[in-house]
């Protein structure tokens, strides 16, 4: 059964303020070396074998997962 | 400059209402074909390059970004 793992964030041009909150705080926790952070959604599914899985993902993922307006998303399989 | 991906999710043994709120609504929305949906974080950071990246990331994933009590975490690198 292919797990498939999807990764929803918001897209580029979109403020993430979760994100900026973590950048801002790292460096007075001693991390100065990160650049940049942005947090996202990963959300894992175990899928029957048998599934087209790319459209599938666009509807799950395009649809209902991630809203298309202000995120975007990206997917692999783990097939074991 | 390196972009680490870092996903964050509960431990198996722990219950994970978000994905099972997702996983129950799936089928009656045309996603029969999904048996298992868990749900966490997805992080990334632009970092470095001189960066010891396996002891930056045991650090900020395991002790800020994740909870060991109750998460776990997993990483890779994409390269520019």
């Amino acid at each position: 059964m292919p797990r498939v793992h999807i990764d929803v964030m918001l897209k580029d041009e979109i403020l993430d303020p979760q994100g900026q909150a973590v950048q801002r705080a790292l460096p007075t926790l001693g991390y100065e070396a990160v650049r940049n952070v942005r947090i996202g959604k990963h959300i894992e599914l175990d899928v029957s074998d048998d599934t087209d899985l790319p459209s599938m993902i666009d509807g799950l993922a395009g649809q209902l997962l991630a809203n298309p307006v202000i995120e975007q998303f990206t997917w692999r399989v783990d097939t074991d």
